[in-house]
């Protein structure tokens, strides 16, 4: 970390911040410009925190970080791609994976209905809410142990994993006996106490990037788990909350990009709740493959004007196969340029 | 609600239309314009979920809410102000209160110098974090229990009120043993899990608003905790998340104004975590109470810089001290005009 | 639009509203719900803004738009997709286009090279700045018509037709002799005084969205020009300002769906601002092609570490070549589901 | 600035590094550290942009700029506040200016009820807009000279100075000699071509910070009238774009205090843009006059329900009166703490 000196810094406060690197376990190193001082703190096995709160030390204007603070997750620690299996299904290999079902349970017809739906079709997975984080206390909480039960039938029938949302530490044993994936939600991505549980399991699990966490703090809440010892963790970028209200939440899809960039997760991209509109989640699938996501989870109902949830950005079966089709169309040709005087 | 059909609507999709208003319980109006229609959905009894999900239906533009979705915290359920007590202290009376302390307990002299600090410049509450919510797993995460006792001590020394965050249901019981006050810290805002636990008690809480949380939502959160039993809430304004980088949050002022305005709940600000700026948080705590706070609530530490957490946004003492004598100074004069002819 | 009254509204507030309408040149139509009463205003020849102030006439809640507010640029005007054509360069036919150049011309070597450089690569166009909009006065300002002269040249090499950048109506005219279409950059994008000169011409303009325009706000723009008479307009989404500070720009790739899907205008990338970052640009370019824009425009420069201005989110010639090969690449390919009993 | 060698630099890029830190004009200063190297860039006259441009240098992982900008507008430059004077009315001194009047000049009789009204209540100053920015180009778009003239006229009956938008250059000279202060927009904050042509006045200019304007951005277009010669420059706060949108904008009341403490020059506030909301103007104006704000210009409309522009945040006299009253009321008191053993 890099102490940047005001312009007008006293050589006392100069040797106070040097003294203060010193005893927080780092080597000062001073670098004297025309204008101002700045004072390096080198080292790896010192206190950052101390070094940032030199921030309101006298004749200080700014500290810097240098360094990346997440450690595991990074690219650096391990170069190569990860890869999370969940039932023999690979995320972060070489293909992509489909993820599809609908926002909540809402009755054994339904799911089934939707299993058998989306597996035709070629999703890899099967989601569900059994317990579901709504804004208002009045809205469908879901069906809790009950729509466990529904999602073991019909990964019975269909043979598809299952993934479902994880809300409290008080859920965990229950789910895992059910699930074979554990979503943490946007909105718990910084629930640490049901991180530092979960990072006690080796079960696969996938951490949603919450609506207004940078990437950095998404990879830190990942670094959680890895640090508590669950490596199974796969990335999912669900959009991200901005001024723009067209679209329920602005896809960040370049963050899928970036986030491979720096960690060597796999990461994949939930269209449905990225945009919040039906009529999008096709060409938002495909964007999200192109930029190099791992996978795609998508949201589907069989009637979603019918839905409990979420039924405005629910595909229903025939949208999901329209969807699916699409994925695989390639990408529309660069026209030659022409050679003319103009 | 409204559902506003497309400019090509057909008759049989406004019939389907009218009749899904019907089977969820509403009446449908239906109001034909020159270009287009719109059918109200009229009633109180009916399934909310299920019109919105009608947006997806063919032939409709947009679905629009028109009523506000929370009740009980809202100011037409009770149009006279609740007062919050906390040991004696009122909070949302006439006067305001300030809640003084660091953000996390580090040690018994630390927060007894902090609290006897505080009190003797005017504070009406004591603050301090045992179980710390940190961005890394690499950071000090509070001391837990022991920090809990610490506080103890400090509230039977100095008479000052406790608060203290609570970050998972697990930990309820005990923090209740030791805290006046319990606090929901911003990135819990919407852990459903913890709200219904904290609903289920009559103990106060402090609901920070979440860093990408609406108005609206922090006022749905409230509400699970009012609909489960809880009345005993003050709601904390403690900055939003935006592209301005200058700050570590934008304090968003005007929204305790429409926090008052559309519900009778106390709200207080919190400009440490506002504006993340040790020089800032007097000019700030002054706007808070200007436009309408019920109170503040101010991180202190005896020496900012040696903070294990929050230093940059840290006052010391004689700091304090500062702040709290300028909030008593007058707003400045306005200046009377000149009459002259330019 | 609708009027919704306010729970307690009096008859004669409800009376004041009918009649309000009615002055505005509407017809009012009410429904009275169980709690409270809306009021429609129906017809298209009215003033619509005399409907949005009644939001502050006694018992009125709020007023809500139900109608778009752009005309010209809509699908519903036009169905099918308008095709713009720059020097024989179809943009929103069948093929996508690729616009590549420096940032800021700032040699006649320099651009030269470039050109040469991205026609040889696939480009099919070619872009420069000549004015410069920088958010700093002691920045480089761009060579003015030194550069547009440059410009020229490098388009009678290579017949690649030229974009750049206008700033100001007293600019236009000059920059119409050299350049085959003309750039309203993000920061002019509601300079209403350029965007009326720029609508009485025929030439082509490229619109970028601006830095905190919704997409409505960005069509409405756009509806300045053909209003005016252009309907020669492109637009280019470049990325909008969010709290993610690890991207210069946060790109809403879906807002290229969205916008196409509103209007009939060709709208195109710009993954070089969108990110700000080299190492991005390749996998953000795909995207953009995968969710349907009709083109992207690049920067590139022979030597990034010696640009002038965006170094960092410039590709030297060799990257850029490598970005050209990337777009024919096919997605990747979705994971044949198991059948497994898990 | 500082150059951040990535972990695995070696020492030839390193060496490159150096290379062209001395190229640029700067002296290079080298620390390395246990993981990592940093190369300070060291001088005052060197060309910045090339050493920012590094970060895409081989082996180079960030470049961190370390001192601001900005120079002129900077309180290194000039330590003690700027006053500046508008016919006589001080912006910058001890009391706070008050500037009222509608959001559009609509008719002589509109503007001169409104001008009497508010200088019998207490404004300084009068504002109106005679040339309007309106986000659709089927909204009002201002008398033009007319409104000019009618401003005149109120400013002989009441002796209060004038201040009214400029757009665009070719408007400049006309404004000038009706106004006594222009306006630069929030949209035209960053017209490059419109601050280059007011630097060249003296006539004082009221800089709306931009509605996705970091501080920063906001000072360096205010650097840009001072480096071309006018020092008569007050910055005016009126919200930033965020995703709250029970406000119009999120009115940003610390960075008023910010921009004071990095800069010299006076700052106002706009609670009327800021806020969007009649019902929250008063807070709001009390709330910025206890931050620091050195004015509020606010926006006021004889019948607010039939205003052409801006009606639903404008207040009418009466309300603009009681605004103007509460201005002088003093903060709520701080409670005594209790002394008990809770």
């Amino acid at each position: 970390m890099i102490v940047n000196m005001s312009d007008n810094a006293t050589p006392e406060q100069i040797e106070h911040v040097i003294q203060r690197i010193r005893e927080a376990g780092f080597q000062p190193h001073i670098t004297r410009g025309t204008e101002r001082t700045i004072v390096a703190a080198v080292g790896s096995g010192g206190r950052r925190h101390e070094i940032e709160a030199l921030c309101v030390a006298p004749g200080v204007d700014t500290v810097v970080p240098i360094a990346q603070p997440f450690k595991l997750v990074s690219r650096q620690t391990r170069p190569s791609p990860s890869v999370v299996e969940v039932c023999g299904i690979q995320i972060g290999g070489p293909d992509v994976v489909v993820i599809a079902g609908p926002c909540s349970v809402e009755s054994r017809e339904q799911l089934l209905e939707t299993a058998h739906g989306v597996k035709k079709a070629g999703a890899t997975m099967l989601r569900g809410g059994a317990y579901k984080p709504r804004t208002s206390p009045y809205e469908f909480q879901g069906l809790g142990i009950e729509a466990l039960k529904i999602l073991r039938e019909a990964r019975e029938q269909t043979g598809l994993p299952v993934v479902t949302e994880v809300m409290s530490t008080e859920d965990v044993d229950l789910i895992c006996e059910y699930a074979d994936m554990l979503q943490v939600g946007a909105r718990n991505m910084q629930n640490y106490a049901l991180l530092r549980r979960l990072a006690t399991l080796q079960k696969p699990i996938l951490l949603k990037r919450g609506p207004s966490a940078t990437v950095k703090e998404w990879l830190l809440a990942a670094e959680y788990l890895l640090a508590g010892g669950n490596r199974n963790v796969v990335l999912c970028e669900r959009g991200i909350k901005t001024f723009e209200t067209a679209t329920r939440n602005t896809m960040d899809l370049a963050s899928i990009a970036l986030a491979k960039e720096l960690s060597h997760l796999p990461v994949i991209a939930d269209p449905s709740h990225g945009t919040g509109k039906q009529s999008l989640i096709g060409a938002v699938s495909r964007a999200a493959i192109a930029v190099g996501a791992d996978g795609i989870i998508v949201e589907v109902h069989p009637c979603p004007e019918r839905a409990f949830s979420d039924g405005p950005q629910s595909l229903d079966i025939p949208q999901f196969e329209r969807v699916m089709r699409g994925l695989s169309d390639p990408l529309r040709r660069v026209v030659a340029p022409l050679v003319s005087s103009a």
